[in-house]
């Protein structure tokens, strides 16, 4: 019987997130509680008994960062672990940096909720030029500069990660029995809305909570049989209630 | 003018290297020590201007740590981190576990230090099916059982560690401006014997300090030009001093 499972968790809590600010592809750190969150998931897929071989993650520190700390607890900080801009957040254009409260006052709460929630509108893009630009950021330098964007909408992060998902670490499910990925609310969303096929309209409203284990399960034609999130599961459901509410003005 | 640098640095203390016992193959932690010892040689390296863009380790938990935390102080997390069984530690045989101080009353101090301090001379080996044995142990899974040792003299840890040395991350400088190169006491022997033509009965008496930058410069045609250590040299003398009074009975 197949066990090849693919195990997605989104970061610990980063400075941003508790600070209600724009993150995107700005390289925040994990706060003292991201850090913990990070320990408990590693612990727990340890005691649940996973074991793996490799490991992916986006090229910012939090997703890093968290996979470093969940491997370390399983005793498997020696897997290999690939790190790619594909599995970045989305790209917040302009927001990158703002406050969500402050941009709900400032916008509107309705312009920010379409800017965060919609599936293909983009916040307005920064300049290429932009100190913050990722063409000016040494990471980014062996990718084609056609493909980095200044701006994204959810549709443009679906597309910009599902190559390097279809191309990479699906496959490389052949040779590992269970692969850890460590991204970000946005990348996973585009994942899960592949794996799981769900609508344009539906996937806006999914959220990951930080540091929670999404088990997707597979038999041995690699179909997915199943999937679930490892913990107690009222907590799970008051975490994403609580991503939910970030953005509104209360 | 060339500006190709490859830094090699011992990892932070262990848990063993404070309770003096041999070490070798087995993944034991950081200390608190080794965890400030390795921010404190990332802040030197950041602070001096470095800047890598790739780093490799051995496979055991002290080089990987160590890397991780030298990256995050230099805002480097993102770079590729590759970790091979080669840049292990020598494998001590049956004297890994043990308490230098203890080995030396059982065995004699002349033989502690001629295991310890011989090029040629490895200790007892352990059994294929111990179950310390790397036969048994995952990460080892896709060497040829051939490959693995059951004990190490240095001369068998140099002959190990070089292939990887000059098949992949020598060659990587042309790539790579700036290489870092996390390993352990022995390995690192053999790569700087290699880069220095240091002979046999010398190389013995070199003690790598833990945390501490040894930064070796090349020309355009990759000759080795300069080498020297990071940081106040009275300390280091002192450092490697202590090292090598290590597993003396007093």
């Amino acid at each position: 019987m197949s066990n090849k499972k693919i195990i997605l968790v989104r970061h610990g809590e980063s400075l941003w997130n508790k600070e209600n600010r724009f993150t995107g592809w700005t390289d925040v750190d994990l706060t003292e509680k991201g850090v913990e969150e990070a320990i408990e998931a590693g612990k727990l897929l340890k005691s649940e008994g996973f074991h793996f071989t490799i490991a992916y993650t986006s090229v910012l520190k939090r997703t890093i960062k968290t996979a470093n700390l969940i491997l370390d607890q399983m005793d498997l900080d020696w897997i290999p672990v690939l790190k790619t801009w594909r599995l970045n957040e989305k790209h917040y254009g302009i927001l990158q940096g703002l406050n969500k409260t402050e941009t709900a006052e400032r916008f509107g709460e309705e312009q920010v909720m379409k800017w965060r929630r919609s599936y293909d509108i983009p916040a307005e893009a920064i300049a290429s030029d932009n100190p913050r630009s990722p063409y000016l950021d040494v990471r980014y330098k062996d990718v084609p500069k056609v493909y980095l964007p200044l701006t994204e909408s959810l549709k443009d992060n679906v597309e910009r990660t599902l190559p390097y998902w279809k191309e990479v670490i699906f496959p490389s499910l052949i040779q590992h029995e269970q692969i850890l990925v460590v991204a970000h609310g946005n990348s996973l969303r585009g994942i899960i809305k592949y794996l799981k096929d769900i609508p344009d309209d539906e996937i806006v409203s999914l959220n990951m909570p930080t540091g929670i284990s999404y088990v997707f399960e597979f038999d041995d034609d690699m179909k997915l049989v199943k999937d679930y999130f490892l913990g107690d599961k009222e907590k799970i459901k008051e975490l994403m209630d609580a991503v939910a509410n970030q953005g509104k003005k209360s």
